[in-house]
């Protein structure tokens, strides 16, 4: 290999390695019946690793990359090929992408979709070669200053008609590529103010917009998920796809909640107020539980700070939660994570992966033991024994009435005493594994 | 007048006072073509005004009054005639219960339920004297420890019977006081720990719950609105009913979307991340907007601080949203404020809430102008003019697809251009109201 | 006129207007002993204003000014000339500026100085022709990537001597240009992860800069005020300015409590947790309180948000403060403000500005009505009165010890009761002004 | 034994054991030279463990415990026995307690002094049978009404006096058992509300009341460090001891900052926005790390949650700062953390005990290798190894000007290159311990 990481080899699984290694991520190991691997589905995210230049609001890029700008056809190719170079190093089965992170724009709509597919081809030459899988295409709808406004909820229509064609063209080189899923962030769906928003007819297009994408995929066959994934605020102040449960509602409202899944991401989830598990366990729950965006957002800033993950209590639980719902079907983790900006060096982009992958890779196997013992799951179900027994089940049963219910208990004397939920008793268990 | 509130005569509106009056608040002013009263519907919080001591986490009982502990028969039926003094003294067309505000809990369900009615009794007495009407009534199912994990969604069947029990009691006093409509607010509905929930069940548990509800509101033939009331967090982590955007998923998977509506509080939406007139227009856009709890939470203080509201430009958006879905049909505006626990004074009790119903009113008549006006709303209208062309409305019908709309974008080589947003220059404009 | 604001008037204060017009704030109008353009000494930010392109995380420049992207000096003098012409159609009597708002940076820091000289020179013709004056003056060290670890708290020395460099030459502009203060705010000055921090250095380094800046002030015979401008995070996860507290702790253990006072604002009071008349209060309180930027953050937003102000009850406790602390000597009201990214037109600056100004003439307003009236301030002398008494004084007074005084409280069997804290009725008090 | 915790026994290292057992917490174990109970020095909060009911805002009592409601000395002597029951099961060193917490307050300030003094002398023959010794002692200056407005800071000097007398019998207590420390929190030294408070007047009768409180501890010959504990808001708005900036601010105001040191709590920390290490690093640098209260907040909850610590990640980095400092002299980890109130059984309380205590060792272990393999330290001594050069030193010296690094710098053409902070590869060096 040659190039930006050329001083860089690819990294082995060595438990006892005092260098670059994996530690705890050995692709091979089997955990519940499945590899490592198969159960993680790691995903590198393009826009991160290849496209941001280390900005902030209160600064410019400290990255020095060399494909950077990245303005030219020339530099987006550069780009390609060391976005390969670091899948290969870390081992990766998939990466994922925007069209706006792959190739500049062109001056119109053709011309980027013949820049896309330039870029596609360099793909699908490496995919070729055995470079890795495509987790998920999507569109970026957010950063030209066309979409300020938004793009399917956008005031003007032919902003709506320009998103369609941008996720079209997005779709169909996903398709071309073998993508797994295909994901929409509605990155400027949302308002600045109330003020000058009409709430109603934003809504009705987003959901309307969403059909479209939904019927499109059926025509051209694509078999992956259509993902939606949920972010409250930022960029704007209120974001649609809010969180799970608002997502949700707008399924259900638009007759979508068996069409499309749910990408859900530590970072956002955070922003929304809940924990990472919660967002995971309602989808489950709801039975839309797609893929994840595996990052780490500080506690206490409060933007997306899309962090790599280092903490294993917590991608225990989250890793936890997706083995209930038996794993990944379509979906893996991807990094939807970015370095500091004062990671300057290529050695920070590798050892940043890697270092996450480790830590998923513990977490998944907390996880698994976790769920093997079955001391939560059975004191969890112990918990709701008594929703066992016939008289319970008939409360919940056609036929039940709401005075004949209060009826019973008001003659029987009823009394429930409370019984301890043991929490601590269950966070004592859970660092037994972690 | 004898008692606790003795001192202070009812206040009476004057603009030009010095001393206790309406500056603001006129029942009698016609806006929009209904009496200010008609349009406001205020309603005081018995809980807040007649049953919190003045109590925090770090510290007791406050304020001095002469029917605390309020354990016994005696001493709530003295609360009960100092409370409709307080109604009195304000001329507020409603007030609001708990059961558990109201009585002394019994020693069992019927003794409870033979309490509640005694103090019905009295509470009939006074509304046949010209006391206020009942905007609704609703049981506490969450003080009690019987309930600490939860009324609906308790492990224990037995508690849900029991919730059950008490619910349909609060409804029977809600209908025969001619109460406007019936709250459920889930308290503990939500949970501390994911480690001992069974979110799935819990989450089952509580739509059938209410679809209970639902059925007995109809067997009584109560005609008032079932409202339930969004809150994010506190007392539990978790709440399940979040937000509007939330408890909306949930109907809609009950199938109850039509059957309930929302009983909004400012401070829930804003510790769930929202503005009061987010959640305001959303529950507007989806059909679900009932009644509203005003009161003001400190914004930078994490729990539910229920301040009574003292900002004009806050409330006069509220009511704009409120004006716009064309006003309260069953709800109102409940007061669920309370008073800070150095506030020890009768005074204090009756000029916050004086003061909080001038501000309404305030906000209320600059809504009012405001859509008269229509400064805002031709705004609004000309900013999505563009959606009203043939060709922008066939992309929301029968018949378009994604890749038509992306096929004739590309064509036509469209390149949308970005207008202004103008939001400070419509903010500049709602500052002309209020 | 001729140029981008070409076809906006300049503002006259004209209180029954339609149209663009100052409706609140008349600069001559008198309030206690005192103009109104005094009190308030409003400046323009030139960053905000015509350095800022209307980017965010998520997506690039939206605004579409003649001089962007001001990377040459042509276009550096463009936007010079556009920026008084803001200045000349607001009427405003100051502005502020960095280094890096006004000069593309040079290929060395001579280049650089001599850069922003040639700039200065053309501030100077235009202030001599009646343009504002210098508010304050400041440099830019967060934006360059040598700054991404800090400035005056760099682990490199170079980076520090580099800092100093450049604060020497904007001290010299500041001070030429009759400049009525210079701020430091230490945008990097503080630490993304404590892992690779030597809080102890860098606290130390910082001290000594300040010390440094200090003692040259003196040598050129700056007659301005030196203030730091405290905020709690963002660029950093952590900022050693923090916030007014954190920052009066560092000057005081390196001496320069007397010498340095603070610039306030209000998105930073926001962010830190704590209102905007709290921290003016405890400089006030301390000796320290400078000037302030006035903008407004999103309570929700969890980042420095930048609004323009536009709350009256907010900016009336603001001046409050102000007033309480005899007014603006060196200082004044900086509109640290920017517009939103959609507010893409001439007009939306130019108005914004005037909203603003409009808000603090009525925040203002009312401060001194509230201040003339005495009903705030009699409230809070009388619930102090018991300390004006001989034995209250002696508890303060030297001589008096902890057993002698709680040998008196046993003595006499002491049983303190409470009064109210009449809050409500207080708010109520303001709500009449605001 | 016998008693409320009879069914439990005392627990034993035993790392292999599968019922109730400590897996990491090994008193005996050496680190670094010292014992592992000596570096932890743990203490049980009486408060928290035997005087809170299970009650939160929305609910009342859940525990059931034989000693509730201990208004009568009977019952807080069965509390203190049972309190020393908990101590010999959980094997700790030290506990600690307020007034408040272990006896019913009395009539008058003698009789809650006699009383304060009768459970004093039970607290002594437990001692002196081996039971635990006392970390700290402290004053609850905050749940009885009469401190409201505050304790020092009351607007009514009789609560100050009665504040002091109170305190005086507190720190009289505390020497008497040996207490190594003696702690105040000013749970209601703060505000509600701006409008009714003089801040100037209240800020200096909390340092007046500090100074009474440091002349009686030499007085009495107490040997032990005065602690304030700083925490930023609840049960005020606004808590003058903010955070540890905020005292040090205070301290040195009142030139006290040798006299005084502080506890610093995790949850505290959280609050004011800080990492707990973040706090204890300041405070090693200022010189003022006294003691530590051990407990987790929950990042997403905006009140003081006060649960077991569970994350090894944290305390390994909490414990990594106070190993820094050379480890705790007087101080040492308070638990102050209390169950959740779902969590009723006796086993409950021991097991969240234990928990914590293993996750403390487990930190501790952690940072005693960290320290010792010094990894993390010459990775820091690496990045600022700059500062050691003379004329970098030169610059931090006496006789160094502004201008003169300024011109320096510009002369010698500097342009200072950044170098990678290298933040990731630490995090993951870091989860190589934990």
């Amino acid at each position: 290999m040659s190039g930006y990481f050329s001083s860089i080899a690819p990294l082995r699984f060595d438990p006892d390695s005092d260098g670059p290694a994996f530690r705890h991520y050995d692709p091979d190991e089997i955990l519940l019946g499945k590899r490592m691997e198969d159960h993680l589905r790691f995903a590198v995210a393009y826009w991160h690793s290849f496209g941001w230049e280390g900005g902030d609001p209160f600064g410019g890029r400290t990255f020095d990359r060399p494909w950077f700008p990245a303005d030219t056809m020339e530099l987006a190719e550069a780009r390609a090929e060391a976005a390969f170079d670091l899948f290969r190093i870390l081992g990766v089965p998939f990466f994922c992408f925007h069209d706006h992170d792959v190739r500049p724009e062109g001056a119109s709509l053709s011309e980027s979709r013949d820049r896309l597919n330039r870029i596609a081809d360099i793909f699908e030459a490496r995919m070729a070669e055995g470079g890795p899988g495509l987790l998920w295409g999507t569109a970026n709808l957010f950063s030209n200053r066309r979409y300020m406004a938004g793009a399917a909820t956008n005031p003007d229509p032919d902003v709506f008609a320009y998103a369609a064609a941008t996720v079209r063209d997005c779709m169909d080189v996903t398709h071309r590529l073998g993508g797994q899923n295909y994901v929409l962030w509605g990155g400027r769906e949302g308002y600045e103010t109330l003020l000058n928003t009409d709430l109603e007819q934003e809504l009705d297009h987003m959901g309307r917009f969403l059909s479209l994408v939904v019927d499109y995929k059926h025509k051209i066959g694509f078999k992956g998920a259509i993902l939606v994934e949920p972010k409250p605020q930022e960029p704007t102040k209120h974001q649609y796809d809010y969180d799970v449960a608002t997502v949700y509602a707008l399924l259900q409202r638009h007759g979508l909640e068996n069409e499309v899944k749910l990408n859900i991401e530590q970072g956002h989830a955070i922003l929304a107020g809940h924990s990472f598990e919660h967002e995971l366990a309602l989808a489950r729950t709801l039975g839309v539980l797609g893929s994840i965006d595996m990052n780490r957002n500080d506690y206490q800033s409060g933007w997306d700070t899309d962090q790599f993950p280092n903490s294993v209590p917590e991608t225990a639980l989250a890793y936890y939660e997706i083995l209930r719902a038996g794993g990944f079907t379509t979906g893996g983790t991807n990094f939807d994570a970015k370095l500091r900006r004062q990671s300057l060096d290529p050695e920070d982009l590798v050892m940043a992966h890697a270092g996450a992958m480790d830590v998923c890779a513990r977490g998944l196997k907390a996880a698994a033991r976790m769920l093997q013992d079955d001391l939560l799951e059975s004191a969890r179900r112990d918990r709701y024994a008594g929703w066992q027994s016939p008289a319970a089940q008939a409360m919940l049963g056609k036929g039940a009435t709401l005075d004949g219910i209060a009826d019973a208990a008001t003659a029987s004397g009823l009394d429930p005493q409370p019984v301890s939920g043991r929490q601590e008793r269950l966070e004592n268990l859970v660092n037994r594994y972690v």
